[in-house]
């Protein structure tokens, strides 16, 4: 998608340690409008694919995984971090490694809220090394369920998350795909 | 909005301790199509009002508040609970009392997410004690900028956040209000 890559090499903040930082639009401050036309590109990438239930991870990924999800005209579910008062004791889960908070944690999802014979599009705003995206496989498939691909806003396609998860046989589609990233220069470079 | 009422009615459920779960269409399953219309209802009642920014904090305020930013066409912002290494040191904080988690977070916001001159409508999920919504409301005027009120999904009327934060003088615009919710029958009724 040009505008996003448009969009990234503008609004981006390169940092040592492969950090990119994108707060203006995707993970602090959301750019609506513009999150709103990732939503339809995924829509009508995976239209037709029997998509019933979004799916994401708190707490970064729920504004593009909602806005999608009203395009398919179905509901998303988030993973969520830690246990609440708020979250029943039935519940599928796997560990993921949160390389900005620097912590484990066990995610997980109300066993009510996904069932055999869901087909689910994962949606996450960043793929690297590729934790959260395997830890939600997991747990569609612990219940049963089918991955009908996932949808990713931006994928840091050095890192091996992405090649690892296509090899295993998943659909992974990246709005961004970027090839590299110079924290010196700011540069930022895309797979087409 | 009756249709919301009636949808807590037939899926919230009570638990002691003043609990609400609504778990299957707002807290964790996310029923878009009709957050959609929650958003268009937010629109409606603030449209006129000079809105440019939603505000909400994360994490179950973000999908609400980016579907109700689409029909203000306006970015939303969500305050964020802990610090990350995505984050800059340069913050609007105040302190939130939890009482899903039991514990005081200390939710903060870029600077440069918020500017003098911004007319900030608030947008949470739930309105209880009303310390997300005054955390909000002193970093929106710490910023400088203006609130121009707060919708939010679920009020529990019968608790004081709503009423001490009307008397400051706030527009509070509730879609439902519970007036008061019994663990034993299940029951839940609301103010008109």
């Amino acid at each position: 998608m040009k505008a996003l890559e448009e969009k990234i090499r503008n609004e981006g903040e390169v940092y040592p340690g492969n950090v990119l930082k994108v707060g203006s639009f995707l993970n602090h401050r959301i750019d609506v409008p513009f999150m709103c036309e990732c939503g339809k590109e995924f829509h009508r990438l995976f239209d037709g694919c029997g998509v019933n239930k979004i799916l994401t991870v708190e707490a970064s990924g729920i504004a593009v995984a909602v806005l999608t999800a009203q395009y398919f005209g179905c509901p998303a579910v988030f993973a969520k971090k830690s246990k609440t008062s708020n979250i029943a004791d039935d519940v599928y889960s796997a560990p993921v490694r949160s390389f900005t908070h620097n912590c484990v944690n066990q995610v997980m999802i109300e066993k009510k809220y996904l069932e055999p014979g869901d087909k689910v599009l994962i949606i996450d705003d960043f793929l690297a090394h590729g934790e959260a995206l395997t830890g939600l496989v997991k747990i569609v498939e612990d219940a049963g369920a089918e991955v009908a691909g996932a949808g990713i806003v931006i994928e840091k396609a050095f890192q091996e998350g992405g090649k690892a998860l296509r090899e295993c046989g998943y659909r992974i589609e990246s709005l961004a795909r970027v090839a590299s990233m110079d924290a010196d220069s700011g540069e930022i470079t895309f797979i087409d």
